[in-house]
C-alpha cells in the first residue's frame, strides 16, 4: 500500500514521514515509495541539479551525439526513479554511493562527480575522509589512498584552488 | 594539531565539535582525530559491541584457535583505531560499509553481519533497502538484489521470525 | 531522430531496419530507439517472459513482500527500457550478459537464471561453453570453469535430469 | 569424438556443421574441437589478423624486448587455442569479449583494443553501445557509461576523424 | 637468446641457473623459458600432479562429460606452458596463486584447491596465513578473513580431522 | 603461547625459528607473533624503509595536509603490525602483494610501488614477470599483460634508463 500520493515537494516531509512511522512501528519498507510513470525526466533533472547544477546539460553535451537514449535512462532511472524515492537524505545517498564506487575502484572519474556531488549535497570534506579510511577495512588501503587523494583533488578544485 | 585529549565518552560530544566547526569554518578534515596508542583492544571492543554486543567472543572463538592475533588486529585497528574515529556517527558508518560490501559482492557473509550491525546502530530495514537499491546504479541489478535479499533475511531473524 | 513509432512485434522488422541502414550507411548508432514512457512494465513484462515465461511472477513472489517496488523497477528499466531496444536480438543480449555475469564471478544465481534464459532465447549449451571458454582469457579459468559447471547445471535441469 | 580432421577453412563450413548438429539432435557441446598441437602459432596469428591486421607484430614490439615467451602465449593459446574454436564467429567472440571488460572495468586499453577488433569483425558501433547498455544492469551506469565513451572514442579513430 | 635446449628435469638445476645469472648481471627476465610445444600435456600432467596427485583424473570426470577440451586447455597451457617455466619454484607460484585467488574473493573452490596445493608444495600453514594477513592491507578485512577459514578447512582436513 | 620476546634484529633469526619449529613439528600457525603495542610507528617506518627508503616522507608529503591520521595507520598498521610479522620474508611478502594487485587490476599506481619494493627486497624483474604470466591463468591475459609492462617500467626507472 502506498501512503505517497505523489512526489514529496522537500525532503522535510520525507524525514516528517520517517518518523511517524519508526514511533507507530509500521513496517516502512514495505512501504511502495515509487514516484510514479509521469515526468520521470522532469524530476530526475531536479535531483540531479541538486548534487550538481548543471550536469543534465554535461551529460546531453556528451552523450547525446552518440545516442540521445543514454541521458534520458541516467536521468530517468538513476535520478527521476531511484534518487526520488526519499527515505533517504539526498545526502546519505551520496555517502553510499562514494562508498560503493571507491570500494570496487573501477570508476575514478564517477567517484570524483559523485565526491564532488556529495560536497553539494551537505557532506564535509572530513566526512568523506571518513568513509574513504573505513574503506581500507573492507577493500584495503589502496582503494582508500586513492579515494582520499580524489576527495582532496575535488575538495580543492570547488575552493577554487 | 590534535584537538581532542582522549576518546569522546559520548556522540553527542563528536555531534557537537563537528557543528562548531561547521560554523567557525575550520577545515575539519585536517584535524587529526586519532584516538592514540593505549587501550586500542579495549576501545575497540567498546565500538565492536555497539554494533554487535558479543562479536568480540564470537570473532575470538572462530580466530583464537587458528591464530590469537587474528582477532587483536580485527578489534585494536579496525574497531578500536578506525570505527572510533568520531566525526561519523556508528550509524552512518554501518550505512558505508553495507554499501562498499554490496557493490563489492565477494564477502556475503560479512555483509550480512554488517546489515545487522547496521540495524543494531539505528538504521531501519527500509534505509538499507534503500541503500541497495542504489547500488543497482553503481554496481547493477544482481548485487543489489543480492543484497535486498540479504536484508530481509537478517532483519527476518532479528525479528524471531 | 527516431525511426521507430512503437515497438516492434518481430525481430525481423528490427533485422530488416539494420541491413536497410548497414547499406543506406547511416550512422544507427545515432538513432534513439528509446521504446518510449506509455506501458513500460507491460512491454517489460513481456521481453522478460521471452527468456523466462514465469520470471515476472517470481519476482513478485520473492520481492513483493520486501517492497513492491523492486520488481517494478527490474521489469520497467531492466526489460521495459533496456531489453526492449532492439537492435540486438535477445539471443544476444543474453549472450552478452553471462559473458558479464561470468567474467565478474559475484553473481552466481543470476548468471544461473541467464544461462537458462540464454537456452530459452535459442543459445546452444555448446555456443554459451564457448563464450566460458573465452573468459578464461579475460578473467582467468576459476571464472571460466566456474562458468563451465553453471552452464552444464542449468542445461541438464531443463533436460529434466 | 572429434568430427574435425583439422582446421576449418571458412566460418562457412562451421555455420553448416552447427545447423547440421542442430537439426540432428547431436549433442554439439560434447564435440571436441581443440584445434590441435600442430601450427598454433601460425593459426593463432592468422585469427588475431581478422580483429587486427597488424597486431601480431604490435604485440612482439612490445613484449619481444621483456620476454620473447609473452606473445608466443597469447597467439598460442588466445588465438590459436581458443579462438581457433569455430562454434562461435568471431564477430560473436568479439561481442563476449567486450562485454566481459567492460564489466569489468579493469582493462581500459584491452577493452578498447577489443572494441576495435569487434568493429572489424563486423559488429556495428550501435551493436557495440547496445552491449554497454545492457552492462548498466549489470554492472552499473559507470561501468557503462566508460564503455560508450570508449566505444565513440574508438570507432572515431577508425572513420579517421 | 634462449639458454635452454629443452625442458629442466629437477628444480635444482634452475636453482643453480638463477644464481649464476643474477651473479653475472645478466638481464634473466630476457631469457625466454618456454617448455617448447612438444609434450605439453604429458609435462603439464606432471606439474600438476605435484600440487595434487589425483587432479588430472578429478578434471576428467568433472569436465569430459561436458567438453574433453577443457581439461587439454587447463593441463596443457595451465600447467605445461606456465607452471613449467621454472624461475620460480612451484611453492612459490602457489603462494602467488593464494595471494591472487584471497584477493578477488570470487572463486572459493579454487582457492581452497590451491591452498591444498601450496600445502602440498610445501607451503607451511603459518606462512598461508601470513599471505592472508597481508590481504587484509590490500583487499580489506573480510576477504582476509574469508581466506584464513579456508586455510585452517584446507589444513584440518589434510590431517585427517 | 607466544614464542618471541620482541621484535628479531634480522631476518635469519627468523629462519631458524621457521626451521626449528618445522623439525619439531610444532603448529606454527597457533604461534602468535603480534609484534607488540609498543613502538609501532618505529617499527613499522624500519620495515617499510626496507622496500623504499624514502616512503616515509613521501607518504607524510602527500596525506598529511589532508590529514595526519593517515601516514599514521599505513605505518603502523600495514608496516609495524603486518609487515613486522616475520614468518614471511619481505621479498616473499612483496610477490604475494604484486600477486594480489596485479589480480585486481584496480590500483596501477600501488602496484608499481609494490614492484618497485619487490625489486629492492631482492625479487628479480624476472620472478616478478613470471608471477604476472601466472596471474594471467587467474585473472586472465589484460590483467596478466599490464603487470608485465608496469613491471618493465618499474624495473627501466630504476636502472635510470
Amino acid at each position: 500500500m502506498s501512503v505517497y500520493a505523489g512526489f514529496p515537494a522537500t525532503l522535510n516531509a520525507m524525514a516528517t514521514l520517517v518518523e511517524v512511522l519508526k514511533e507507530s512501528g509500521k513496517t516502512l519498507s514495505k512501504v511502495a515509495v515509487h514516484a510514479g510513470s509521469a515526468g520521470r525526466y522532469e524530476r530526475g533533472k531536479e535531483w540531479l541539479s541538486r548534487i550538481a547544477p548543471h550536469q543534465e546539460q554535461v551529460l546531453k553535451d556528451t552523450f547525446d551525439t552518440i545516442n540521445p537514449d543514454i541521458t534520458r535512462y541516467v536521468i530517468e532511472f538513476g535520478y527521476g526513479d531511484i534518487y526520488a524515492r526519499g527515505i533517504l537524505p539526498i545526502r546519505n545517498r551520496q555517502a553510499a554511493t562514494i562508498a560503493a564506487l571507491a570500494a570496487k575502484g573501477t570508476a575514478p572519474s564517477q567517484l570524483r562527480f559523485h565526491i564532488g556531488g556529495g560536497l553539494k549535497a551537505g557532506l564535509l570534506e572530513a566526512e568523506i575522509i571518513e568513509i574513504m579510511l573505513l574503506i581500507s577495512l573492507y577493500a584495503g588501503f589502496p582503494a582508500a589512498l586513492n579515494g582520499i587523494l580524489a576527495t582532496r583533488e575535488v575538495a580543492a578544485a570547488r575552493e577554487g584552488l
